[in-house]
């Protein structure tokens, strides 16, 4: 490919239409890149800018790396401030779903932030599974994909899930109206949690198939704590 | 003030030096409006696009509104995706810190979002005081207003503290090498958490004045916690 052809494919994975095409996605910065080596992700090619190469030389071995200018790189990058190191990976393919294995319900997330702190909660707390409903941003939109420091490598999505197949687990959802955590049920097996969108929560039609709603209880101030914190303290109790 | 003064007021408190002369800053969308509302910020005036005006006509009665057309709206607000409604409000003047209560010290905290949610959920896990290292992001930049949603309304800063005079504060740190969540002293009176920053984590000299330094196990993947993650889970099990 020459160098023209393949800036011009680098910049169309900005958008989701050739991300699905291509089955290609961007990630970004050093430690990112370094999660893909070590989870021995399909990484296409690594660029890096030319004073990211003096400053990091010797780092990686293992990979072929092109430097570009840093003007290139800004043309590239998806990001206002380019890290200096960016790399375009192979989406990987699933297996069908391990419906024996915890898993994270996302109701309608739309902020790429709050999508990427929360696929980087749920793989340190060890749940490689996440079921997306219609409405949730791309999870490999550039932006999510940056706040989810790697944790693309180890997730699985559940696209296509049913809630109704979901009779064996236990279905947790986070609600302001619900019981607190003290009341949680600890011991609840096999469990899937839903988290609800920034703006209006769980919908209805998730919040009737819950087993048992959560909520955080409030001690001093504001609306609605953000999801991701929500969901990480959630986690912290049913993984402790 | 004529209209285009007010409009180069507004612009220039895009800039932490205006804000800081001004005493003024600026804050967006419909729920941190409410918020301010609530807490009877001091609030100097409302701006909202013609739209947003049409949409929720009689929402606020007890303020005065100006109507802006769409293209001043994005001149003026610091958004890339201006919510249609801005207000520009008095920078609160604090007492001298209250010794007595609990406080969040964050450490280089340097990244918009992670401070603005870090200070929502400082909030509803009703600690109201906040210390701020040098290199931390100054708390009233926009985006973190957006992201802290309302919270700035509750909060005081305790900018000049040394670290010192927190010998009655049992003072945590938040640190993947301290004990774990479960080791964590449970009744310390009052207390600190200190919070170090995304890159580099706690500080030395903080680390060397701490009484208990405490990790959030890795049941799974990943470097590290999101910042804010961390501290949410920290503050739920601190007012459990």
């Amino acid at each position: 490919m020459t160098s023209q052809r393949k800036n011009k494919r680098i910049r169309s994975l900005h958008q989701k239409k050739f991300r699905d095409n291509h089955g290609l996605f961007i990630i970004e910065g050093l430690r990112t890149v370094k999660e893909a080596l070590s989870a021995k992700a399909l990484i296409d090619f690594v660029l890096t800018t030319e004073s990211f190469a003096i400053k990091n030389s010797g780092l990686f071995n293992s990979i072929k790396i092109e430097t570009v200018s840093e003007l290139e790189m800004r043309q590239l990058s998806p990001s206002a401030t380019p890290p200096g190191i960016l790399a375009i990976c192979k989406i990987p393919v699933f297996n069908s779903p391990n419906m024996n294995k915890n898993f994270i319900y996302l109701d309608g997330i739309s902020d790429p932030g709050n999508m990427g702190t929360i696929l980087r909660t749920a793989v340190w707390f060890g749940v490689y599974q996440v079921a997306l409903s219609k409405g949730c941003i791309d999870p490999y939109n550039p932006k999510v994909v940056r706040s989810a420091m790697g944790a693309h490598f180890y997730l699985s999505w559940l696209d296509q899930i049913e809630l109704k197949e979901l009779n064996d687990h236990f279905f947790f959802g986070a609600d302001q109206r619900g019981q607190t955590i003290k009341e949680m049920n600890k011991k609840p097996g096999k469990w899937a949690l839903a988290m609800g969108s920034e703006g209006h929560g769980l919908s209805d039609i998730v919040k009737s198939q819950l087993d048992q709603t959560i909520a955080i209880p409030k001690v001093g101030k504001g609306e609605s704590l953000n999801v991701g914190i929500a969901m990480g303290i959630l986690l912290q109790e049913l993984t402790r």
